[in-house]
């Protein structure tokens, strides 16, 4: 098996999906080791930092990679398996940003009042308990809460020519910002350039369905990754297989755009799974689908539909590829 | 304790949230034994049958009750607890409305397209195994899936002198539709007008977070209710709370305006039991809501935030109703 | 010709459509000679009143109605047209309100922001000169408009048996704000109860598309209508007619659904003035329409769909009701 | 005066805003007579071709462009004042592309509906009349209307290291649709990149509010541009100035946010004009602002709101490049 590590210094750093060069080419196959910096580029790290003083906004959601997988062209299918998510600090961060986040005003949303308070908070790891700690500010209280590592941000370049900013999460991923994208997971991306040209980053050390304030606990991380490649299999919108569901992310505005794009999604990956018809499949997930939100804070939002696979017949989804992926990723 | 047992016949449905006369008066501290019709009024019970023919569109979603709670006063809020959902038929139905559900054009969302077909889904009960059997048709394929029975609609009169049809969602309840109104929770709803004239129906025996297609798995049931007041406390959006769970509903369009007013419901919330700022208390959100969506269907689309008890300090929201709602219906 | 004369005392104030008993019952051919109070029930009087300290928010856009037209039925359309609008009183007011307009958090886009700050204007009205005078406050500057007198709201009881708040505009009319409710059109609405129950309010002096902040120069008004009625003719939307534009008004949420509502009503009109299918009228469409903002502040937003009649074969809506509603009209 | 005349041939064509490199370096000051392909890449010919057959959709809205722009940076404003716009050809076309437009599913708009049949429609010119005729396919009606020429896109590199598709619109300009775009306009576009970088195509000879069906009279255009600098003055989202409006376009989804940004973006420039705080601009543009909308189609939907000159004090908004540029453009 091929292993290539990865560590980016501070000025290899990608910002784009799209319109960077390859930081390494790789065989299908190969476990990727890599090191992601946090959403703010490691930048805020007490709750005296404000992130009008502290941040760059035009370098934040650093990227670590691209990867150009060999033999990968536009049509094909992309496989991510998460083998492992480990902190790769003792601490994460999380703050309001001015004019950001869900519940404030934007740059979209456009109102005339003045931006919400900035506020830092610092989570400490616990990493006997698998915890990390919310300390608040107004009260004298102190909250364990589970460790449960997360990717914000995995995806390829565009198609239509088009580079994003790694803070947009579209139909080649980017940065959905879901809780479902956690170790164990295998995550589905259609192929829209030569190479895939894939990277990962935006760590959360853990999160909220729809990441209300815009930044979850958010950390640097060691990330375990095997790759593979599907041959001639699109695959419009990411899809995440884990051992028990079945996962579709659709990322747009208004919110229920976002989450019509997963249903269609899922629609169509049961009709591929067992035969049905749009409308049969309409109808039973109807009375199955799970919604979870995954972000509403992104240029575009993003929204989830899964199934329980316990609910469904067995089926065998790209071939058994994450179950394959699963068992190499059990024996690293 | 009051017990009122009450089985409506057709000509007292009742189709709205104000504007119809009590069907009882109640005291707080009564246990309801209610039976309530389907979402269809019983017309659909064949997979033969076609909406457009046998539905009648001015009588769908009917309604038990409503009743008027003795002291019940603006700004008060009531406590409906279901101590239990029991399907009253042996089957559930499900269908396509024309213009109806969320991957279609609709009234609101108005475009050029030809409707959907229709089709109409019976699904079987075995009370044995506590399933119901999803049978598709364009496949050889039957699925039995958990009965999970749940209340689609539960609200009071409306504020503002308005009376609402119950097949809308909004501040005062309604048709939210959401998966979280099952046996064992508390709903908190705000009294609006004197007497509250609460009613209820349109009964799930399982449905998808989201309702995709607009209808469930519908079917008549027992429902099993304590009816508690909380004089001098306002609830400005429906509250439900769990033995594991708070969770409050927020009903709006686009579907992000719903689920923000979840979000700074549950924020007050969290206000009221721990004493955050809401700053903190959004910076806590951010890490710990769950977002599943309820519809995505009714004139109004319905998103929920929960939190999971397990990860808050202890607290005890509106004077320990729920687990004094909980005791006693664990001894009905 | 029957006229009728009303000007409502306070306690006559209609707060809803729907729910409330007639003023009067009126024939089909009535010429009505009305007077309305303002959106604010007359209580914003001077700069330094501020709506949270003066105003009741259960008591505003009052209406004046709502009548009763003999032998209207379900099915059938209300043609009222304007004959004319003349400001009762010498100034007008306009304010910002805690919550409320298109650039503020509101109750629906629930944010965590502080209220924009109140502040509130009064136009002066110059009969000689038809303007109304803008005085700045943060400089010195003082600005005469046009006055250009319109109603915000005009409505009929809506279907369902629901009763709506004067705030809400829907398929029944109500509050939708366009300023193409002036002088010299015709309104079109579908009756959806015996006798129609129509009343009208919320006169503007003036309003801009969109009415940004949620108050137009709002001020009582005179009111002269001419009521007729087409039997049999269903109208599904609000429609306008002049003698220069057909117009359609959508209301719904977001605003694209509100404007496809209107799009959608007038590809349907033009296929009844000419014949077209609706491909055709949707391409025509595409070409010809003006597409002004009506309100973006309300429940539901407006948006209005308009074509010049100038670019149309010369065509005969409803019969020439309005050429001949307009003839009546001028010579009253 | 630099005058410099470009025809691309169609390997010169640009599919995006950032990403390709400058067709020309030219000085402020300069005269460009471009010709513009139309949007189909001249590829819709006859009312017979059907744009599943006859379209590459990676090929759609060529660019004229882009031009780097000696001394621009970003802070900088470009000025584009259009001179002249002529049809290029005889004939426009325009059509109904499956799951696009405004009145169909999309691929965002995701719903189960099979497509709406495609159609094509070809309007002949008559320059003598300055018309373009609209034949009907369902009925045997012939219209002519007037021949308005605007430019649907304008734009420049995008910010944050983004290369966006020619079909979206957004701060940068890009495919706006806005009948505003109209020959004697200055469009003012904040500079991201040095160099500027803009270009522009997709002529149309006419185009409703709205474009609803998501193509105008498309057609290959002369265009006669005066390009000028304005230094260290930023502008954040699009404006265009004519003899008679302020106009500002905001681009987004949900429909109400474009338009909010667009209102904001008004009230900010009426503070600069003329002094005013946020809360009078807010006031004084809710009783004057004109607010159609320019499509509802495109990735993000472009609202405006203007203001006409003739409400407003005498202002001169960027040192009066507007009249500078009319008059230099007089006399071409």
């Amino acid at each position: 098996m091929d292993v290539v590590e990865y560590r980016p210094t501070r000025d290899q750093y990608v910002w784009t999906f799209g319109g960077a060069p390859p930081s390494h080419t790789i065989r299908p196959g190969t476990l990727l080791k890599l090191w992601t910096e946090d959403a703010f580029s490691g930048r805020l790290t007490s709750t005296t930092d404000r992130p009008s003083a502290v941040l760059d906004m035009t370098e934040v959601n650093p990227q670590t990679g691209p990867f150009f997988v060999e033999g990968a062209e536009p049509g094909d299918t992309l496989a991510l398996h998460i083998v492992d998510l480990r902190p790769a600090r003792d601490w994460g961060a999380s703050t309001t940003i001015p004019f950001f986040g869900a519940l404030s005003g934007t740059d979209r949303t456009a109102l005339l009042h003045e931006p919400l308070p900035e506020r830092t908070w610092i989570y400490e790891l616990d990493r006997a308990r698998n915890t990390v700690a919310f300390q608040a500010q107004s009260v004298d209280l102190r909250l364990e809460l589970p460790c449960n590592p997360m990717l914000g941000t995995v995806g390829v370049a565009p198609a239509g020519r088009e580079v994003r900013s790694s803070l947009v999460p579209d139909a080649f991923g980017g940065n959905m910002d879901t809780p479902e994208m956690k170790p164990g997971v295998t995550c589905y991306l259609g192929v829209n350039v030569e190479g895939a040209l894939f990277s990962v980053g935006d760590g959360h050390y853990r999160q909220g369905e729809g990441e209300s304030c815009g930044t979850a606990v958010e950390g640097a991380m060691d990330v375990t990754l095997l790759v593979e490649l599907i041959k001639n299999t699109a695959t419009p919108w990411p899809r995440i297989e884990s051992d028990t569901h079945y996962t579709v992310v659709g990322s747009s505005r208004p919110l229920e755009d976002a989450w019509r794009i997963s249903q269609v999604g899922m629609i169509d990956w049961l009709g591929q799974l067992y035969g049905f018809d749009r409308l049969d499949a309409y109808q039973l997930l109807t009375q199955v689908a799970e919604s979870p939100l995954a972000n509403v804070v992104d240029t575009n939002y993003s929204a989830v539909t899964k199934v329980a696979k316990s609910l469904l017949p067995t089926g065998s989804a790209y071939g058994g590829m994450h179950a394959h992926l699963r068992e190499i990723g059990g024996s690293v």
